[in-house]
């Protein structure tokens, strides 16, 4: 059995944005795993395709994961409340990582060490591998972000961009979408913070190889 | 400037017991960096030569790293004090950790999510990130030991043994020897739990290939 048939044998599901963080998880878990990208989406916008165009820049298989608007609810709520994002783009992501656990062995995130938002405690990761006997795999979680941006940096070039200048792939814009629609636009002015900044993975470095 | 001339640029040094863990973050760290495997030693013991028969069949540099005895004293003294190993073991590796960010950029060892020792807190790897302006790696700290124990077995035929029964690279080893000759024999089974286990890398599996 060579390495290509054992990582044919295990195939992990990777929730992923296009973003640095995800892209970076995706090299990283492509040298013990076939990586499936899979990308969540409400059916509000179409900003999945960002990912899309990403994944296949990758060379690596992509999905959708069509998440119910009752969650893009709850978790609309539960930002009106607090009056700021945090809680409830954790809630998206646990909601999504609990979907995808239903039907994967392996599911992984691209969370790194000093993330604040969507970070899962412990316990919750432990609860999520015990209730769906699953393997849930953080590649970035022993990283810090300066070591990840200096490795992403020997990968991919990378443009960063604020989300009120241009739209991706991660869950908030389909968050503020929701948001705009129920409670108007000055909410979302309100809500989020100001210059706040996403990645997009914009090609390959000249110096990728596939691994 | 191809994968190996970027690896070239960077070396990593790795806390390496060649047991199941540190090994897997060898190889892991392996995709990015030039690894070079470092196994401390306060001469007390030749222990470490444990390692270096791990590093041969991983084809990976090895070094050892001394550490002064008055750290072995510490430790042991803590670990008296406490009547269990945990604090004085992660004393160890928080000081070797330290020696080793005084010559290093890229420092790592094989600690993983859900370790108990020796685990720093994020407040304690941070400082050490600061402190040296170093880049603080630790490759396995988003896996359970059930996803390890997993990936180990895909790259290597492992074995298990008992503190008791056999002599490893681990910080416990030169501890006990420690403990044995200031405290005598009995303070080793009061202190050290029975039963114990570690790992050591027998041979690579058939199907590992060079990565």
């Amino acid at each position: 059995m060579n390495l290509q048939e054992i990582k044919k044998n295990k195939k992990v599901h990777l929730l992923f944005s296009g973003g640095k963080d995800s892209s970076l998880a995706a090299i990283i878990l492509s040298k013990f795993f076939e990586v499936e990208l899979i990308t969540c989406t409400f059916r509000l916008l179409t900003n999945w395709r960002k990912a899309e165009e990403v994944a296949k820049k990758l060379k690596m298989s992509f999905k959708t994961m069509e998440l119910p608007e009752i969650i893009l609810e709850e978790a609309s709520e539960k930002i009106i409340k607090d009056n700021f994002p945090a809680n409830g783009i954790k809630l998206i992501h646990k909601k999504a990582l609990e979907r995808l656990a239903e039907t994967s062995e392996f599911i992984a995130d691209g969370v790194r060490r000093d993330d604040r938002v969507p970070v899962l405690s412990l316990a919750e990761i432990k609860q999520i591998e015990d209730k769906f006997n699953v393997h849930y795999l953080q590649p970035l979680m022993g990283y810090s972000r300066k070591t990840i941006n200096l490795l992403v940096g020997k990968f991919f070039i990378v443009k960063e961009y604020k989300s009120e200048e241009e739209i991706g792939a991660e869950y908030e814009f389909e968050l503020r979408e929701f948001i705009k629609r129920k409670y108007g636009s000055e909410k979302i002015k309100k809500i989020f913070p100001k210059n706040h900044t996403h990645s997009i993975i914009i090609k390959l470095s000249p110096s990728f190889l596939p691994l």
